[in-house]
């Protein structure tokens, strides 16, 4: 009897590794996998129906991570298969973005046998140099954790660590499947036991400490404000955000990461704050604060307007997943969800002057204008109007994930967008992911914004879109190319110039029924508020694609500060 | 005067970083450049005019990347820019397929500026945590040089040594072009001498040595047969290969990533060797052989038919780019080259059993059937009689890639595939680059085999063919999905589906004037045989899609025989 023989007989109820890893997936949320097939993957692919999940078969593995990318933001987690060297490595972009953003994303790649690694043989998919471990160590960089499935003695428990790992710290974490593994037995009991995927809790002496801090500077202040911002999202800290926001009835404003993290129809809710880049009457408000609770921050230049924050370390709290921050004295390993919720239950009334409330009505000089032209200006509040609750708005970077600062948003609207990362692209791709997510979890409608130029990098994954009977509705804002980068640099450069597509045509091309689709074309003020009013164009019952044409050198207030303090940076000697 | 206006006035004929390297780049014969715009390159983008390049403006990085591998087999050696983060990782797949197979290309990178980087600020495009090292660390795996322009007084220097190393290595290098060293000054009196890249030369007793021993085996040998690969292509040995072929008359190989590298229509060209996937009477000639010269051989699995060769080294000369073995004997430092050409010029009368002469000859089953179903048996020589002198053909990963063995090319026909590092996608994104270097060398016929599921992946760069105004000829099999894939797992798997696209649809979509391009379906071979008889579609004076259908199930026989060679060793335990 050979050695594994031996170790399987010892094991009370054998599962293979494939159906362990898949069955965990789907015991922490995951209904469905994105990937895409290749020679090393394929056994394993064939678990996922047993396992209750879905294989997605995106078009390409970019698309695939940004489509995980999108479903764990709308799901909380998600996984992505694709296969050795090839596969992976045209996924890393997706997946740096997902460890610079906080998103927990599990992938899996199917890899050559052990025995072919143990021999260094000469595969396709190689370097042709004998070396199996050269794509792990690429992704060792944007991973959270490594597992090497190697020995199914330590499989299962890799598997578990990797996806304790992957929510908690809420980082993609990479985990090999060689193909003489994916049907090697592991202890199959252990699902009975689901994986523990609480934060663990702080010290309660120090937390009990700091919340005393805190509360002693809050109490004392007399102009406090609270800015929420992405961290407070990815690390699963809205419940105790929200309690605090409507308790404490503070001014809140969100930074531009931390966009959808607040109830924007709370009467407390001032709109975003982003240095020079804010909503009006924010920045004079924030900035005359004596005291800001900064809830998750990413003091990045795309989240800040370029670096134009003004508020002093001196009259600020942050709260992080790994640490508190009072004025500067530092408090590491207390996580905020604990912090804010003590704080919340033991504050007083407190006294804090109103700040501005946003909407969105158009502002003035716009709904003076007889202009048909629709511009930046006119367009988000607008769009705004037109929302509804629980929409999943996604914004590609460019012109519409600064213009969405203009946007309010009804109650429980998700709104995804990639400031820090900033990979144009994105966003069609997480529309997918996200989209998906949407239908498993019924909500309505996931809607995109993206422009011409961004929409072409990623656009077959709207094939995906229609292969599995998802309805978004796809606004692609016809301007000419790349505004974003015309702002920065070379405004009539013909490098920022595109190829122009039939866009209304993709939708039939990419094989979706006459009957089962929508596009539009819209050049005027008049013809989008006939959209909007048009209810069935608004119930999102199938795909549709709309076709937005705005002028090529228009583009949010908050982008041009944005962009005018990037060209400044990149020219600083 | 600050220390960097001292350098400057030292300078003899100052000259900026970017003018510098792009002036570079086009004396060693790139005449496009290939990328993606993005805030951290714009500034360089502005230099390319000036220099005589084009800039190519790729619809994503991938795609950019595989067009250069296209672009560079072509014409030598090519470029491709990208932006720091998100656009080099999403190119990071197609550069490692160029490090795999020996392509040059020269990966620049846009890098926010020395400044930002010394302080590790928190930009869009990072993880967030302020290392700009991480992603040129990714890339150091699959470069053979990383040049840091850093510094002014080091640049050009550092350039001059890249652009070396890319060509004399055939391995793509990595140069990161921080924004604020764009316009940095460097000695333009050195861009009047031209970059020395001629190989060195072997010690001369040495060479004589190898080839004294070459040559006495060569003589003693009663029946050897050549074999040519992939890399007396990569490393620049063609013409002394041919002289060899010639002079000696022996019959003469291709292995599969050889293809194209013999003229196939010399009396003494015997077809392509693969081991079990050899064409007929091949496998039988060249294993009975009691020598073969083996000139730049890759034995990888899809090289060989899942490593079905049965040559034994004791019979074998090997001639590689930096070393020559006889039989165990090695010679490290030697290069091929410079001992072919001595091997041809001293050898005398040899003598060897004549090959098989393979030719397009539809096989004999095949031509006696009244079937109009296009099968891989029929179709591959049916094509072959179709070319032209001096096509290039691309065949993507798959049946294509397999299928081509079965095809006798005219003279000087060029054959792209990736047939090492076999990622998917590849040959639309190298095909775009190919047809660009084509029209740069006036050749009239770039010739794409891909399949639908292939296709998908990479599709968009169909666009920048027509935004060029590019000529290709793209052949789509349509055959439900990745036959092969299917072929190694999965025959009726649903993962191994995709979805269908009206594929004859894209090229108006992707904005291709009516009367500037043509498409096709083609479903019998009698509708084949009236297409390729049609001078209007043979002359290319266009772009032009030919929607090619086969059954799901068909196959190369080579490629059956390596699927079924792989899905074993996926499983051996």
């Amino acid at each position: 009897m050979a050695t594994t023989d031996l170790r399987t007989a010892e094991l009370e109820r054998p599962v293979d590794v494939a159906e362990y890893l898949f069955t965990r997936l789907r015991a922490v949320g995951v209904q469905s996998v994105h990937g895409v097939p290749g020679d090393f993957n394929l056994v394993a692919l064939d678990y996922l129906p047993k396992c209750g999940l879905q294989w997605v078969g995106s078009v390409n593995e970019l698309n695939a991570g940004y489509a995980a990318d999108g479903y764990a933001r709308v799901k909380g987690i998600s996984a992505v298969v694709t296969t050795f060297g090839v596969g992976e490595l045209s996924a890393v972009n997706a997946l740096a973005g997902s460890y610079s953003e906080y998103v927990p994303v599990i992938h899996i790649v199917g890899m050559p046998s052990t025995l072919s690694q143990a021999n260094g043989m000469l595969l396709h998919h190689t370097l042709g140099n004998g070396d199996f471990n050269v794509f792990t160590n690429m992704s060792r960089n944007i991973s959270c954790s490594v597992s090497i499935l190697n020995d199914p003695s330590t499989a299962a428990t890799l598997i578990d660590s990797a996806i304790r790992e992957c929510y908690l710290k809420s980082r993609p974490v990479y985990i090999t499947l060689p193909t003489d593994m994916v049907q090697k037995k592991v202890e199959g009991t252990r699902l009975e036991k689901p994986l523990d995927l609480k934060f663990p809790k702080n010290d309660v002496e120090k937390e009990d400490y700091v919340v005393d801090v805190v509360l002693k500077s809050l109490t004392a202040a007399k102009s406090p404000v609270i800015i929420v911002d992405a961290c407070a999202i990815r690390h699963r800290a809205l419940d105790e955000t929200h309690e605090l926001v409507v308790k404490s009835g503070l001014p809140t404003f969100v930074a531009p990461m931390g966009k959808g993290a607040v109830d924007e129809t709370l009467p407390n809710f001032g709109g975003v704050y982003a240095g020079d880049g804010s909503n009006p009457g924010v920045r004079e408000r924030v900035e005359s604060a004596d005291l800001v609770l900064s809830i998750g921050a990413i003091k990045s230049d795309f989240n800040t307007a370029g670096f134009t924050y003004r508020i002093s370390q001196l009259n600020t709290i942050d709260f992080h997943s790994n640490y508190v921050k009072v004025r500067y004295s530092e408090y590491p390993g207390v996580r905020m969800n604990g912090v804010l919720s003590k704080v919340t239950s033991k504050i007083g009334q407190l006294n804090s002057p109103k700040g501005p409330s946003p909407s969105n009505k158009i502002p003035h000089a716009e709904a003076q204008s007889d202009s048909q032209i629709i511009n930046h200006a006119w367009f988000w509040p607008r769009m705004g109007q037109w929302l509804r609750e629980k929409d999943i708005v996604i914004t590609e970077t460019g012109t519409s994930n600064f213009g969405i600062f203009d946007t309010r948003f009804p109650k429980d609207v998700t709104a995804i967008s990639q400031v820090l990362w900033g990979s144009i692209g994105y966003a069609t791709g997480a529309c997918a992911g996200a989209a998906l997510a949407a239908k498993e979890l019924e909500v309505k409608r996931t809607i995109l914004f993206t422009g011409d130029g961004s929409f072409q990098l990623t656009v077959q994954e709207v094939s995906t879109m229609i292969r599995h009977g998802l309805n978004p509705i796809l606004f692609v804002i016809c301007n000419d190319g790349f505004t974003i980068e015309r702002l920065i640099h070379g405004m009539d450069a013909t490098y920022n110039d595109i190829q122009p597509w039939k866009f209304t045509e993709l939708l039939s091309t990419f094989g979706a029924k006459p009957d089962q689709m929508k596009t539009y074309q819209i050049k005027t003020r008049n013809e989008l508020d006939q959209l909007f009013a048009d209810e069935n164009f608004s119930s999102a019952p199938y795909i549709q694609l709309v076709e937005l044409y705005m002028p090529k050198e228009d583009a949010p207030a908050a982008l041009r500060l944005t962009a005018e303090a990037s060209a400044r940076l990149n020219a600083k000697q």
